[in-house]
């Protein structure tokens, strides 16, 4: 059922672990998987239906679609327009469903853009074809704005700019201009530096506490802010402890394995994967747990990044009905 | 009384003129001024008591302070130390009148960080000092906390960016967080290439619409957003449209004076002042109405110019009780 | 001959005046001109043949290609991707003629990144594909760099930032590097708000002295930097002096031509040309001839710009020899 | 004689070693600590004086000196202002040394401005007062430019910006301009996350080849570039690889010494440290060696260090001779 992928998706991999583990499948979770071969385009969609499905998977009832291309951040603009137009299939199905057709929708570009990696979000917004106040200027009548969403975007900054929690800026400006949809834009820290810069991740779930590069305090969703929430996130770092305690795992791992030593094999043997955990996180220096890992070049990835996503979003936002 | 101002502000000359037609005063007016000759500042105040005050002014009832110093846009550290002094002295009467001791303020950058002249808001609030998530996570507790204002801080952008009103992002802020003052900043739009990058405009009445370079179009003061609202504002460009009228009335009057033109004289004689400007603005190219004037050097102008506005507030907001 | 258009450039108005004032040419001064009126791009070419035709002219030798388009500034990718093939249709023939094939080219963003309209130079080398690294490292076995330019290219920022002339950054960068062929980007100082935007200068004869927004003091050229030198400039801005004298002008005009100021006409009339301007000039604000006018969505405006000139030179300069 | 240093410098701990390895003293090294306690600034200057010295430590004769301050990265103007003063000392006695008063010198800021642990330099330098233009154009006459230095700078970019060496545009610019120093500001890559953002280092044998957040591959000094070469480093990431590996030694070594291990002990006995180093090395992911750790408040550090050492620059070579 997985066949050809290289890589999965945390939540794929743990409903499948699941799945092997309960007999082949949790009630209330729905894995599909979709391989595009020619484009290069693997996309996993994690449907959780019912509270028992969110217990066991320890995410909210929602959708959860991961696209994965190895050329999503290449400056190649016929790759991105590919993987623009596979993100923009899935949005326009969420949009449709949870707001309609032309609907106003806030787009919150979450992030420090300040902060190379953390500037996803500010660079999406930067790109983005606002319509909100050219609607209520001009109104519909000119061709171009005739089926185009009520686009307004927002970015709020972060806490150590503002004094304030994002979800406060987001709820305030939702309260005041009434969006019947707000799109989130993050980069995210990912478990894995397999997975930089060539996943995106799309939820109606809204934004989870503690996910982000920016580690939310808060959830950002429809129960906080009143108004339904689809999250847009690309991991562009990778958390510093989770890559040491990673590389150690394998390094115990190895020490279990290897013939030559049989002794120390057993010696580990004698302890379990929690107390080996154990073991290993007392080693990691606190401090790592405050900074995260990027590649050199992630200016030119950030920015290749936010141009695929504001090009779907554009498309998705301000297209003709037939299109 | 005038002394030795080489420049007048808009207010001071209309409150003198009025002064001069209506018999020395106007009822509810009262216009004040201080040189400090040694640190080359000069300060007007002018205070609209009453309706008719504000009636006859054009301007709402409310404190309106001009600080001018030829130096304000220095890079030497000395100069623009004495100017953020002098700031901080007007601020610091303002906020304890309107909010009193450790108040919750909310700081706007209003402007365009993209475009430099209109940058100024977005930079100040770049150098400022938030507290308030310090303060609310930790409390007073902290030596440096204990007398500071719970300060937070926003750059709503604006409207080709946002699509949104800033009234409306301020609005949804201040109702969700609930300060009990708004510090505005703002670029604005000079009458005169004199007063460019060297003025202080201060006024506890808020941003009125039609001003700023972003041409605002709605009041952000006590009525719009329910808080009292201070307002900061440099002059950084000056109006296409009028730099090119005012140059040209120049003309015309030159015209009107010389000797070798007495039958210009005379002959423009028969335009009264109004049908003058008339002609001058059939000639003036509409295009120059959505643009503005502005030096070469604005680059470092602006970064002046906000390290001692930021200056100012950072030592207002954060002060020690004896100070 | 000159048929529909509404503006014309600078060279070729010049060279149509002369050309009816001297007989119907100026020898040694070719101008042709071209209308693609379904793209909506106009093109002016003045070829600049002998010393007689530049001194004529007031310009070197060479060739002075402008493109004139209304939509080129517009973020819709349809209507820029059409400029940007004219344009590369223009180098592309320059580059054969100066370079070669596959020839090693320094491209240079000239202009200040810090004020918005002088950052097109350093916005188009932001977006710009250099491969010299690349082939030095690699050869051009890869089949995408085949064919293509050895491109490096550099931002030499402004003297008031360097303390050095971009000439002397310029020449240092040349001396080292050895390229076959100087790219130049500038932005520039329109004569009139009708042109601001949406005119392309190309030459072959590099950057004259005192053109530009910062302007130049030194000529960027094969004969001081010893390799051939393609200036592109687009005007962002347009002189504060210029606007004030142009408008002004007008009013003198009008002064002139108006029936009911017979008076005013006859005294105008014993001002000759020059003396009208003499009197403008004395009333126009010394600081202004330091300042410039542009539109308050420059930043957008600069955006779109650098992106479709980008695009001309990577498709130029990166592309396979077949195309 | 380390006395109350927490942490010791590469340079300090190697010396260090080697003496106790080589009966107390490596000729041709001279190492000296100074620690003022009241203001927290710990320096040590390494000396390098002989060939013999240098084949020892693996660098370039010359001097090596490191200052330590916990709170370098402050936004206390108090604490960075008295940082700035002990580096200004230090660069005043080798430019002295080095090129003799009112010097001619060209300070470059490395580093690549879009990624904010890498903007060290470019932030340094556009906080830097750049005279020689001023010189040039007014002579000394000013009091103010009296005795200053002849200051130029340039922001090179990196290699995926340009095509080019840094090198070459340093040696291009330095043969073009003829300065009598170059001055160059770089972000290092720290061996440990203790070191990070709380060292400067200065060296008069400029930069060394693999050094660098950019990983530089020339050498940049006297030889390479024919002028004396000043190198002003801060290390503020950490190498993604090294932190890995450093935590996983630690971890072999725990297994090594654990009680409740012994077999472990016993086994890891057999490895000697080249073959644990192996082990580890093969567990890390390869693509770790392009990656760099840094803290999520990366933007506020690298402004607070730009100001400080910017700061310093400013103090020494714009100073009074008096002072």
């Amino acid at each position: 059922m997985m066949g050809k992928f290289q890589v999965r998706t945390d939540l794929a991999l743990e409903a499948k672990e699941s799945c092997e583990a309960e007999d082949g499948q949790i009630r209330g979770v729905r894995v599909t998987e979709q391989a595009d071969e020619k484009r290069e385009i693997y996309t996993t969609t994690v449907v959780i239906e019912t509270e028992n499905g969110a217990r066991m998977m320890g995410k909210p009832v929602g959708t959860y679609i991961t696209l994965e291309a190895p050329n999503m951040s290449s400056p190649d603009e016929g790759y991105h327009a590919e993987i623009s137009e596979a993100l923009a299939g899935h949005l326009r199905g969420l949009l449709k469903q949870m707001a309609g057709e032309q609907a106003s929708v806030l787009v919150v570009g979450l992030g420090n853009r300040e902060v190379t990696p953390d500037a996803l979000g500010p660079e999406v917004v930067g790109n983005l074809q606002v319509t909100r106040h050219m609607i209520r200027v001009y109104g519909r009548i000119s061709t171009e704005l005739q089926h185009a969403c009520e686009v307004s975007a927002i970015v709020p900054g972060v806490m150590a700019q503002t004094g304030m929690e994002t979800l406060e800026i987001i709820k305030g400006v939702v309260d005041e201009t009434n969006p019947q949809l707000v799109i989130v834009i993050d980069a995210l820290a990912a478990r894995s530096t397999k997975r930089l810069n060539r996943t995106i991740q799309i939820t109606d779930t809204g934004i989870n506490p503690g996910s982000g590069v920016g580690n939310h305090r808060n959830a950002i969703n429809a129960e906080t802010i009143g108004v339904p929430v689809i999250a847009i996130g690309v991991p562009t770092v990778v958390d510093a402890a989770t890559i040491v305690n990673d590389t150690m795992e394998e390094l115990v791992e190895e020490l279990d394995r290897s013939e030559g030593m049989q002794q120390l094999g057993g010696a580990l043997g004698t302890l379990d994967h929690a107390e080996k955990q154990e073991l290993i996180r007392e080693l990691i220096s606190s401090q790592l747990n405050t900074m995260f890992v990027t590649p050199k070049d992630i200016d030119e990835t950030v920015k290749y990044l936010s141009y695929m996503i504001s090009e779907s979003l554009n498309q998705v936002l301000f297209e003709e009905e037939e299109a």
